[in-house]
């Protein structure tokens, strides 16, 4: 074998993923190395794969140097001096089957599972990821394909298994500020006997995730084993899908397609029924609200995905619920993880306080769910859709759902439970009506916007709390909603995107 | 206007093109700020825009600092420490043409303008040229697509212009070891009375460029200015591109495409010719070598890519003269700067140790090409194909030509002019025939890449002496060629993937 000997130059920078190594453009001759060759370093025993990137200045990485990034320098224990062994590897092969896809064939099986196990290897650079995308936007992927993704992405990390004929999920395809009806439906679910492994993802372009908003109660971040032990115990959990190796190709796909904001439909269906699949779901919710500022923008975008969730599910052996609802304006008066935590606290409590559209769509939301799971149970499978409305209200209504919240609350770690004992941030700025009337709409990604720059979900008492929304008669000077922000630079920068975005329209 | 005071971090490397900077995630939320959105970053008067990344560990960007790459630093005149201002800009226009290419819609003339100045301006990322390229892979680019990217190619920077009704030039699509015609072309051409500014690119994959081979004999990294004096002086020059702002968009391109080997022929045939328009040319000779191992394949393809040059060329007002060549084996016997430095002045000069086959191939290609233009000289409209074969043979063997070459390597700044003077590498090894018979194959990819390891082009006393080529009888333990490279271990690595690469079939 043909090998160069290096010193290790720390690079102090992390990729987030890709594992890059750099050579001066000197040293990479000696082997004919190129821009994006793959070459395999060994420090003793420990050995990786990373991607090639050529230094032409002496100030990046100096001559008989090898200038490593964290993720690299993790793999193999090296440190800054340490010395390496280069080899020259041969391309993976998945790099043939992108460039298959971007040319229109339709990839196999084997394919898939090879460009997926090299993406979560960290053995495909940024812009080869790119091809790939761009393959699957262009041409699309048939049923099959995205089976086979879907497949290939649960498997590219760990699988939760659960010993239940019937194990429920929900999702929603977000967009809509509030709108925090899973902890509540999770509730609902658990307290009428159902396991409910719930993970859930933290805010990337929102201001509060689930797992955020989840976060102010009790400890989300437990790891498989935990998990496993709490859903045992009491049929369902509250976590951070973070936290757990699930289906962690996803994350690294969804990172390529921010920049030109590429929907390809088939990563958008593969990447939510993935994270479904990962936790071991039998059966699955999922809510698309459809709205002018809402992910979704019309009925019919709505039903047709609702008919593709329906065939993959049916492929991969899960059983999918869609609800399509109404994603015009925020839901809920809070925004941001406290604002959220303390509406959803309410609604469980049966607190005089609770936003109502929060409660009904969360109760409509677990009795179609009920519906849906109804033949599993001889007692109630010739029951009616009325018969699980007033089911889910009942279980809500009589403390059932909050008394199986609160053992989640404690069996994962509990912070709070008393909506009145969370704080909110220290600084406040109303936003009041310039004139009187109707309000007549609420921009959904304005409201998001401006409780982000306020601080959420980072600072989690920080938000918005929406006292007036779309439909309501206001007064000139009535207070629409407060901007919660945790100091006067961040409230200040929130109150002059107020200013710019104007999200609110009264008549 | 909102935004942030930050101190520089100097993360002390460069990404070679495109403008980066790095915020700590907390930082980056003050702003709502996500990876690929557009920054402006300030420094007293220096402004500069950059592609944003986030760093999620403080090792890499501490909290209140801002990780700079050297070609930002560079922009603003900023240093380790400085003090500098971020606000959010708009993210360009050209994202949402890419996204239309990616799509399949046809881009107008001002959409691809506005593409190629982002991508000039460093205001694209890598991943979002990956989206270009892959739009114009999948769905291709016709014939006003690119003619229009040829032009704002060529736009991208500087344009020659040249005082003359006639400005000739030349591009061979390369992969032929050897092969060095242009020196020897652009001198007959230029005894013949024509003007001829040469620019050459340095070698990327190949063991010698035409600018690697005539930086042995004279200064080649001459500027517009330069090039401009030496042309009206003596009617040419040979001279390096990259020394010159011309075409710039094209190398950016040329490395998003490598990856994944991506032949977007409308990029092809774009990148060729904006080289050429950027130098004023008229008329312009494209060779075309086919081959197994050559980088066109077949007969069928070399037509098809001459049609639409030709096409092209009518709509963009120069004049194309496309020749198929055989491209089965080296040309040549010397592959490496200095060693093809040393078969082009033999030829040159008459000298009887000059390889026959480089010496006719130049003669034709000059030929063909004085016949093409012929129609712009009264004297010489109607002549016939064999007289400027023996037009271009008399230029040569007169001395006429060698006079011309001397005149342009003394014009750029001389270094050496006599082939016996000039050095060849301190280490050798002879490959010797296993067994008597006749050569049937050379491997053109084998050659190269042996050359490169013994140290061509930078090195470039290193390379390969053929002794024997294709078609040539052997007996066993005849040295079929020669590797020299300037230290034992390059020759011991050249030696060590010959022996893995099995490049020269004998029958």
């Amino acid at each position: 074998m043909i090998f160069l000997k290096l010193k290790v130059k720390d690079m102090d920078i992390s990729t987030g993923k890709t594992l890059v190594a750099i050579l001066h453009k000197v040293d990479a001759k000696k082997l004919d190395l190129h821009v994006s060759d793959r070459i395999r370093i060994t420090k003793g025993l420990k050995s990786t794969i990373a991607v090639l990137d050529i230094a032409n200045s002496k100030k990046t990485v100096p001559l008989g140097s090898i200038g490593l990034f964290e993720e690299v320098l993790k793999r193999i224990k090296a440190k800054d001096s340490s010395n390496v062994k280069i080899f020259l590897e041969e391309k993976p092969k998945s790099l043939y089957f992108i460039r298959q896809k971007l040319k229109g064939r339709k990839l196999k099986k084997e394919e898939i599972e090879s460009i997926i196990k090299d993406l979560v290897n960290n053995n495909l650079s940024q812009v080869e990821l790119t091809y790939f995308i761009s393959g699957c936007f262009v041409h699309g992927l048939d049923l099959n394909e995205t089976v086979n993704l879907t497949k290939s992405i649960i498997n590219s990390g760990d699988v939760l298994k659960w010993n239940k004929k019937i194990v429920l999920d929900k999702h929603c395809i977000g967009g809509i500020p509030g709108n925090r009806t899973t902890p509540i439906v999770v509730s609902i679910l658990m307290a009428a006997g159902y396991t409910v492994p719930k993970t859930s993802s933290r805010s990337i372009t929102s201001p509060a995730g689930t797992a955020d908003t989840m976060e102010v109660l009790t400890k989300v971040d437990l790891n498989a084993k935990q998990i496993k032990k709490v859903v045992t115990r009491i049929g369902g959990c509250m976590t951070w899908g973070g936290g757990v190796n699930l289906a962690p190709a996803d994350d690294a796909i969804i990172k390529v397609e921010r920049p030109l904001s590429i929907d390809s439909e088939g990563n958008l269906l593969s990447s939510i029924l993935a994270k479904k699949g990962s936790v071991g779901a039998t059966h699955v919710l999922i809510d698309i609200p459809i709205g002018k500022t809402a992910k979704v923008k019309t009925r019919e975008h709505a039903l047709h995905l609702k008919r593709e969730f329906e065939k993959i599910g049916n492929k991969i052996g899960m059983k999918i619920l869609v609800l399509i609802t109404n994603g015009s304006k925020p839901i809920g008066q809070g925004i941001g993880p406290s604002l959220e935590a303390i509406d959803l606290l309410y609604v469980l409590k049966n607190d005089s306080r609770a936003p109502l559209d929060l409660k009904k769509k969360s109760i409509e939301l677990a009795s179609e769910m009920l519906y849906f799971v109804r033949a599993y149970n001889s007692k109630t499978k010739n029951k009616s859709k009325k018969y699980f409305l007033d089911q889910a209200k009942k279980l809500l209504e009589s403390g059932a759902a909050w008394n199986k919240m609160r053992k989640v609350i404690i069996a994962q770690g509990k912070k709070i439970d008393n909506p009145d004992k969370i704080n909110l941030a220290k600084f406040h700025f109303d936003y009041k009506a310039k004139k009187s009337g109707k309000i007549i709409s609420v921009d959904n990604k304005t409201i998001s916007k401006i409780a982000r720059i306020a601080g959420a979900p980072e600072d989690n008492a920080a938000g918005i709390f929406m006292y007036k929304n779309t439909g309501n008669k206001i007064k000139k000077g009535d207070t629409i909603f407060r901007i919660y922000a945790e100091n006067k630079t961040k409230l200040k920068y929130a109150k002059e995107f107020l200013i710019m975005l104007d999200g609110i329209k009264i008549k």
